[in-house]
C-alpha cells in the first residue's frame, strides 16, 4: 500500500517544521556552551547504561540527560538514582524524539550551562535516523547481539551518524560477531566514521570513547 | 511538536485501508489454507534464525517466507540458501509491513496451498505492532539481551502478540535477564500471552514451540 500523496505532502511539511526547530536548538544550546549528544540505536542495545557509564567517566564535567520511550520512565528513574539529573519524554506511540520535544524537555531539565546533555532516542534503528534534534554530535549504539550484518538493512541510520559505538564487546565471543566486518560494512556507508568497540560492563574501550568525548564536546 | 490534525486524519484513513486489505488478506489466506505468522521483534533479536530452525524442525510441512526490511536481502538470500521459498521486501525507509505490501509479496511467492507462511516484519518494537497483515498468529521475538525491563518501554507490541519467544536464552546468564520477571512484566499487559523460552542454537525449547505452532497452524 503506498501512502496517498497528499500525506507524502503533509510529513514533508512536519519534517521542514522539525528542521526550523532543530535550528533554533542548536542556537539555543550553543549560547548556554550545552553539548547535546543524540543516542540512538535498538531497544536493549546498551544507550541508557552506556550513558551512565559515560558520564561516571566524564569526571569534573557536568551531566544531564534526556530520556526518550513510548511510554515508562524506567530509564529517567535508573540515571537518577545515579545523580543524573534526567527528564523523561514519553512519545505515546511515536517512534522517535523530534525537536520540538526536546526543547520542551531542555526546560525542564537541571542543566548547568556548558554541560554534556545525553538525548537517549526511541529504541528504533528507523524513524530516529530521520530527526535532526539540534544535537552536536549523533552517536550510533550497536550491540554485538544485533549481530555484523545491521548495516546492510538499516543503512539510513549508519550513514547518518558521527560515532558508532559497538557494545556489549563482552559478549561479541558468545555470538558470531565480527568486528571487523561490521566495521568494513559501516564504513562503506559512511567513510568518515568514528568506531569505538566498548563494553561499560568491563569497562573496555570507554576511556578511548570518553576522550573522543570530551575533546567533541570542547572543554568547560 | 504535534503533528497537524489533518495528518492524524489521513494516517487513520491509512489505517483503516490497511484494516480493509487484511481482511481481505485473511479471506485469501483461508481459501488457501495458508497460516500466516506474523513475527515482530527488535533488529537483531534473532527473528531470521529462529523462522528457519522453526522450519527445520516443522517435518514434512511446506514453509515459505516473506522477509521485511528496510533495505537488502540479506535475510531472504540465507533463507533461500536454507531451500526455503522467500520474498524480499524492501520498504524503503517504512518502518514496518502493510497488509498491501503483503499482499503483493503473496502473489510472487511460491507458497504450497496449506503452507506456513512466515511474515518476517522490519526489526522495531513500535510501528509495527499498528498494522494488521491478516495474519493468523502474531508472534513477538524479544532476545535476552535486550533486557527484561522491555514490556515497560514498548507496551503496544506486548499488548496485541499471541505468543512471546524469548530468543537467545543461552545468553541470559551472561547478561542478567531475569525470565520471571519478564513473563510477569508481559503478562500484566497481556494476561493470555503464551510464552516459550528458545535458543535456536541449542534448540533448547524449540520442540515445544514447534508443537504449539504446529497445532495452532491446523495440519495438513
Amino acid at each position: 500500500m503506498n501512502k496517498p500523496e497528499a500525506t507524502v505532502r503533509i510529513l514533508e511539511k512536519i519534517s521542514k517544521v522539525n528542521d526550523v526547530i532543530a535550528s533554533e536548538n542548536r542556537s539555543d544550546f550553543r549560547a548556554r556552551r550545552l553539548s547535546v549528544v543524540n543516542v540512538l540505536g535498538s531497544p536493549g542495545s546498551g544507550k541508557t547504561t552506556l550513558i551512565a557509564a559515560t558520564a561516571e567517566r566524564l569526571g569534573g564535567r557536568s551531566v544531564a540527560v534526556i530520556e526518550g520511550d513510548v511510554a515508562g520512565r524506567v530509564d529517567a528513574d535508573f540515571l537518577a538514582s545515579k545523580g543524573l539529573p534526567a527528564v523523561q519524554i514519553n512519545t505515546g506511540g511515536g517512534c522517535h524524539l523530534d525537536a520540538g520535544m526536546v526543547r520542551e524537555a531542555m526546560r525542564e531539565l537541571a542543566a548547568h550551562d556548558g554541560a554534556i546533555v545525553f538525548v537517549e532516542n526511541v529504541g528504533n534503528l528507523i524513524c530516529t535516523a530521520g530527526y535532526d534534534l539540534g544535537e552536536r554530535v549523533r552517536v550510533l549504539a550497536l550491540s554485538t547481539p544485533e549481530g555484523d550484518d545491521k548495516p546492510y538493512k538499516y543503512p539510513g541510520i549508519f550513514a547518518g551518524a558521527e560515532v558508532l559505538l559497538i557494545t556489549k564487546s563482552d559478549l561479541a565471543p558468545y555470538v558470531g560477531f565480527d568486528a571487523e566486518a561490521l566495521k568494513e560494512r559501516a564504513r562503506s556507508l559512511n567513510p568518515d566514521l568514528v568506531i569505538f568497540e566498548v563494553c561499560a560492563r568491563s569497562g573496555e574501550g570507554m576511556d578511548a570513547w570518553r576522550d573522543w568525548l570530551a575533546a567533541r564536546c570542547g572543554e568547560e
